[in-house]
């Protein structure tokens, strides 16, 4: 019998930044076989990475992504994962999967394996609910729903741009805590998928996430981390940041919650610290800054947003440091570069002929 | 070996609203007996209420409320258990438990008869963190910590006032889902315990809450509910809305999830249609009233902010019916006598000498 076709399997991508050969796919092989596969090859170009049999899958190094980009390639980042946004660049489809290839299958508290994919897409199809929190936590789940003295007018929610899974194992610790404690493990099972509510910032993880491309792909630029740039570690943080501040201008939604992956190894907290230190300092004014920034209501379109914010990036965070300012110019770029290979689509271009 | 002392047992009073014998206290015996119990009789006072043997207590019918309070009696609903918050009122300890005598002791997933009052008490005691979401719930639970991306400056929290638990089994829904879903049973046990984030209401159910009376006890009122009012069944939700935007002015932060205790009886829909109704209709207008709420810097304690609300509340749900401009003065009665009944303590008076 022919296994069942699974969920979205022609509308959803799974992209995956790389340097080395990719036998965690092995793992997955029963959940991630029917779907296609944008892996993104960090780090030397001449490498070969090597993908499991019977995998369906397209392949960027970085020779690609500069031909394909030309000067705009400047805007994807080297030697650093964050170069994975250039795979939700080029997908066609309309959802977007992404993990690290240091994540492999979880198992619920009854030792069942978790496919993850299909919980993530699970969340993206029912809708999000950021206006009142429901203390029974995702209400379109089975067995939950709306509790006593939940506004009927808020239950039919919105559309859900992101889903957020978590990791068991090795929690997505920064380099001081990893220091301070190097043995803490996650082994909590948390049962729930819960909206983030509107207002509310929260740290975005690259490593599990899932989202709806048509609704939020172009905000979902990792930014400029890696080779020549001042800091690592946040490019998943910046692009959790800009995605928040505008899902809540649109009305979108952020799950975050199940599901689960298994978080094999523990980075080096050294290279982590060096990586994180200056952002470290700078988050301390970056959250002020996006907790306070609003969108024109005449910012309709993801990248109208997106242009705007880079707009606020440069004025209000330009001082904080240079980087900034670069930073800014990188985020107008990304959009270029995303309008550039994605025609058609709501653009930055406002009604009247030009992005504000 | 005598017991160990258990946390704040001079220091906690669990407040029980009632109309029946507690029978249902024998199932709390491990767990509450070394407290004190304030028991608020409902309906006719000259019945007796058993409370089984062994349990340190006072008990107030509504005699003993009238004779108290005289004429301020007005504010304490009843026919309603509403009524408990009276118990807030006359208790003289720091922090308050209330459950309500259809709850049961649950059990958790490994089968352990869960504590729910020193769940409670840890969510108490340990800092809230309402101005950033942390993905992996409770920062200060065994094993949790704050993740990557999260700023440090904000990781001292900031004082807990409010630990709402949750519920197994019947599942605390309104008459028109309880219509719809006769047989829904809660079973989901969800390992966590969060942070409603600043700027977020939530509904708030009295069944199984604790709280912390010096830092939020004066606005713990649940209303003018039951006998001679148009609406029941919004006691908490009052409480927790006014709550909540008194504890974001204030600095305060409020918990859920984590206890659950095992409702055991769904009240009837039909009756409880009839209580709901006219509050379905007004929490259409309640809610974006209490979302837009904003209280002037000069409120600085509780009592200060419930009054300025309590101001709020007629100017602007008045207009809705006018059952809001007598629940604004049953409001400032409210303080008037928790004044009164804990004199000393932080007051409605600003410092200038008069209520603003």
């Amino acid at each position: 019998m022919a296994a069942a076709t699974p969920l979205l399997k022609d509308e959803l991508d799974i992209v995956i930044p790389t340097i080395r050969n990719l036998d965690f796919l092995e793992m997955w092989r029963p959940f991630f076989e029917q779907y296609h596969l944008i892996i993104v090859q960090d780090g030397d170009p001449s490498k070969t990475i090597k993908v499991p049999e019977g995998f369906d899958y397209e392949l960027y190094n970085r020779n690609d992504i500069n031909k394909i980009l030309g000067p705009k390639a400047s805007c994807i980042s080297f030697k650093d994962s964050a170069c994975r946004c250039f795979g939700y660049m080029v997908s066609k489809k309309k959802y977007i999967f992404t993990i690290d290839d240091d994540c492999f299958v979880a198992k619920d508290p009854s030792g069942k394996e978790i496919n993850a994919l299909a919980q993530h897409i699970q969340n993206l199809l029912s809708p999000s609910t950021p206006a009142f929190f429901n203390t029974l936590y995702d209400p379109f789940r089975d067995g939950a729903d709306f509790v006593r003295g939940y506004p009927f007018s808020l239950r039919e929610g919105v559309p859900t741009a992101v889903s957020h899974g978590l990791w068991l194992n090795i929690p997505d610790y920064d380099a001081p805590t990893q220091l301070v404690k190097p043995l803490e493990r996650n082994s909590r099972y948390v049962d729930a998928v819960l909206t983030i509510p509107k207002g509310t910032l929260f740290p975005m993880c690259g490593m599990n996430l899932g989202f709806n491309r048509d609704l939020i792909g172009p905000a979902m630029y990792f930014g400029l981390m890696g080779d020549g740039q001042p800091i690592g570690r946040y490019d998943d943080m910046w692009a959790g940041w800009c995605v928040k501040v505008i899902c809540d201008h649109l009305g979108l939604g952020v799950k975050t919650g199940l599901p689960y992956i298994w978080h094999s190894k523990a980075s080096n907290p050294f290279v982590n610290l060096k990586k994180e230190y200056k952002g470290i300092f700078w988050q301390e004014e970056i959250i002020p800054f996006f907790q306070a920034a609003t969108l024109p209501k005449e910012c309709t379109t993801v990248q109208q947003c997106y242009i705007e914010l880079s707009k606020q990036v440069k004025e209000k965070l330009g001082k904080v440091d240079d980087y900034f300012v670069k930073l800014s110019d990188a985020m107008v770029t990304w959009i270029e570069a995303w309008d550039e290979l994605n025609p058609g689509k709501d653009s930055a271009k406002l009604a009247n002929g030009s992005a504000k």
